[in-house]
């Protein structure tokens, strides 16, 4: 296979649409004295359905959409540490019928380019038939602001 | 063994001498839809240590004393939820020779009781041997701060 | 207050009526080489409802009672570290109407006494009304096969 | 970019070269009553390390040779739920000068295929200047025992 993908690289801060602060906790640092790279799809997590609830579109509880993660990736370019504030960016790189591609770049405080950067991709189902739905009107506005003229 | 302890109950907001705010994450939650009772006490970790790490007390790379644990207790009253910021009181009820009784109250943000208190109790150790040590004054003085006057 | 309770310390094997095997993940060692004091609760928590599970008493999707956590409480005498198999060691101290106070010993591989104990109280309550209920007989069954003769 | 990729799909038991038992937690169910996305990694992690450390390539706290993670990826096809057994298994799809990547299926208990699958890159640094360094031979044998000879 001809591998001509190019290696991800850190990006700067206005290649995201929004974002989320999450202070770093004690137990994310492992025992190299940084946060273990189970941690930052915490991050990932949290900053989007944060995001989705915020905006009014996810309901945890009562909601008949929910999202299932189908696929998630990250790649690592420098540590992060407690007790480091982390700010996660997100945008959204596509939108289909039932399922959208969250791309999140993970910044500690005060640092112009991004620590991690990776993806999430959800599928969004019924909740009881788990079948997948077609995004309601009030997604497909909350996903419209998490968009970035430049993104690929 | 005659049993006169009263049952922990919850606590108003000035029963804390310092917060910590912690926002809570996506996979705090359990099954039941609520803040597992194990990740309570990631918060009560993460208030105590970054109280020391911000008065200068505990540098958790070169610093020659660490805290070691060796008792915690948690009583629960009332749930927490993501996505809601967890506020975490910090007082300090006992100050030993080598060990420190923290307190922590659990609330969330806009409620004037505790959803949780507990207690965590600190052995300061030299890094290398492992034995106890007599706490510096950096740590005395950070402690000091935590008292309150009201506290048993 | 005259505190004349004695300072818990480790118990044998025989103390405890059931084991249940938890491996350590690599994620439990914090930044000081060691389980993390947080992780402790974790092993509780899974080693009682594994239990629960297992005897037919608890049903986590379909189940009409379910646990809710009161009180936990945990002494840690010496470290657990990755990669080592954790046996937690359980029994059953108190049987309410509607709660059970449960006992834990964790074990590492090969050690005969505790490297930490705590409890853990669970109430049970009607899992849409969250109100307390009497316990049902296969809890009571189930409960029966962790009471040790010689525990307080 | 023409994306010719076939979607990842899942694999049968004799994909992977060795296997690592990790039961599941209470705390790793999140509220839609699955393993959490996250915990998947949690896995990987636990696996690729303890097969380092039982091959004696590893050694957590004295050895010179130290893996950083600077990618990772997860496609999941079915749910994982407590208390089921996870059964990770591992192969060596790339070993270069000091990175290796390690992928990762995992099955539960009694299923064929497997419920998701990953990699997971590794660049061997020294401890501590964090430099890359040349593979081990230790380390080299340890791979070699985990190529499978249908993967690509």
């Amino acid at each position: 296979m001809s591998q001509t993908t190019a290696r991800p690289s850190p990006e700067p801060r206005d290649a995201y649409a929004h974002y989320v602060d999450i202070p770093t906790r004690w137990m994310d640092n492992d025992v190299y004295g940084h946060v273990n790279n189970v941690v930052y799809y915490s991050y990932f997590d949290t900053a989007v359905n944060r995001y989705l609830i915020d905006a009014g579109a996810l309901d945890i509880h009562r909601g008949q959409v929910i999202g299932l993660v189908i696929e998630t990736q990250c790649n690592y370019f420098s540590g992060l540490e407690f007790p480091q504030l982390v700010q996660a960016g997100l945008r959204v790189a596509h939108v289909g019928r039932s399922s959208v591609r969250y791309e999140v770049g993970l910044f500690s405080e005060g640092q112009e380019l991004s620590a991690a950067r990776g993806h999430f991709v959800h599928v969004y189902v019924d909740r009881e038939t788990r079948r997948p739905v077609e995004l309601p009107q009030v997604w497909l506005d909350a996903l419209a602001a998490l968009r970035v003229p430049s993104s690929v």
